[in-house]
């Protein structure tokens, strides 16, 4: 995921590249000289992103490199190799850190990306890591963007949604095969991962595409997982809440015109809404009411 | 800088690579689609690698690439792009971050890299930035690497050691020009960037090489900087031993046959010592005694 922190150098050309730079996708170019490769990073912090009291450190290691791939499956790009960057506090017992870079390993070379290399440190300060994943999409193919979204388009998300922090989280499925697929197969307008949240994912489509979206409150329930189910009855938070909220899915937001539903929904997609001209999100309720919805999620300034 | 933890995982092939990957270089192979082309990740924390109650951020931002693209002149690769991922404090005034971001960006322009994009998170935690820089040989070249180096080989360094903690670490020079004419010009057979201290670095080559070496300490006084001197004088250690054992200066070791000796002189290097096939290092004294010095400087469990 690119952050807005960086759109501060937005549009910016770097050396032989013909057109500015965009920090407003999941990924980047990785070079004019390599047409259709991008790469990117995340990084994870313990105690904000997984807790190393809880969790153990191949896992850790896994979600560190997964939500990495999250990233070229929003692009539609097919991950290749990756580096990692790691600090972990100074007492840290070597073992732990070999589980933490194994799984790193595992999880990429499950989804065909091998871990090239990494910097390691330590540090009186919690464990960090940064992962750095480079890939391509396939020959002929245009990465996917958040900019293509057009009113009257069709918006699906690739699972159900809501109540990761019950375990979820820590495991994602990054949608990389399905992504190539739905670029290969339909004309895609637009495409983000869910790692902040849908509301606030989607609104990084709306804005990228200068529109907004009507979310339907009846298709909406296809999408809302169990976990948000089973959360919204401890929190008093209502299920679609979470759904809408929650971080850390990792499922796909896809928009497609509304002539490719059919072939769309026999890939397993979700459809939840429409793009509309007017900007911000409503929800339609089945009275055909329309209540705004304020995008909230993971706001990495809290 | 690839770190030894990784080395665990040495041997292991990528998905369409024709060699085993070795950890032990400062970058990584990008692709076996893309030869020639290079990566590295460097991560430097709050309070380990940067002050931020004294370093501005512009200059912090600098560093944290400046760094990375040492670790590009260290295999004769030229940088292009770079991502950045950075964690700070929740705190953080945002014109703060921007200054970091620009640090970065503006240190990567100064030698032909661009800043791509990157990722931004907060966290209760001192600030983190893990820089992933890519960038590739010459036309027709090989990297530079530290497993050339053989007895009889002489051995230089690219400029004056010691005492970078008056200032100078927090402003590398990365020596890519330099680096590139030696891979160009001479038949290099090793290299290494000194980013934990010379004995230490030195013994790098040593190990990936099978052999050993003898600092002539004579020869090694032009070598030492003048912040090593003024340290030695507040300390009470030699400059020797802060040239010998400080961090952070950046420079290169080069080693390169005996008979180029004069070609390497006459770019500005200076010799300090010759190759051995007995491993271990070993300080040659104007009185013909040789005495062991034992690899120290910066190292990563501390």
């Amino acid at each position: 995921m690119l952050r807005p922190a960086f759109q501060a150098l937005d549009g910016q050309r770097a050396p032989g590249q013909t057109a500015p730079l965009s920090f407003g996708d999941d990924m980047a170019p990785l070079s004019a000289r390599h047409p259709g490769w991008l790469w990117t990073t995340d990084m994870l912090t313990d105690g904000v992103d997984f807790d190393s009291r809880v969790h153990d450190w191949h896992a850790i290691g896994r979600k560190a490199m997964l939500v990495n791939l999250s990233d070229c499956a929003a692009m539609a790009a097919r991950p290749h190799t990756a580096l990692a960057a790691i600090c972990v506090p100074r007492a840290t017992p070597e073992p732990m850190v070999l589980d933490l870079i194994r799984g790193l390993r595992d999880a990429g070379l499950e989804h065909g990306c091998a871990l090239v290399g990494g910097d390691f440190n330590t540090a009186p300060a919690p464990a960090v890591i940064a992962v750095t994943v480079a890939g391509c999409c396939e020959i002929g193919a245009q990465p996917a963007r958040r900019s293509g979204a057009r009113p009257g388009d069709r918006i699906f998300v690739t699972g159900q949604l809501g109540g990761s922090l019950l375990g979820r989280h820590l495991s994602p499925r990054p949608r990389i095969d399905l992504a190539l697929r739905l670029n290969r197969e339909l004309p895609l307008h637009a495409m983000i991962d869910i790692s902040d949240g849908l509301s606030i994912d989607l609104a990084r489509i709306l804005e990228a595409s200068g529109c907004g979206a009507h979310i339907e409150q009846f298709a909406m329930q296809q999408a809302v997982h169990a976990d948000a189910r089973e959360l919204a009855r401890r929190d008093g938070r209502s299920a679609t809440e979470h759904a809408l909220q929650d971080g850390e899915d990792f499922e796909l937001i896809v928009v497609l015109p509304a002539e490719v539903e059919p072939a769309a929904q026999s890939l397993g997609l979700i459809r939840i809404g429409t793009v509309v001209e007017e900007t911000g999100i409503k929800m339609l309720g089945r009275d055909g009411l329309a209540q705004p919805i304020v995008p909230a999620g993971w706001d990495h300034w809290r």
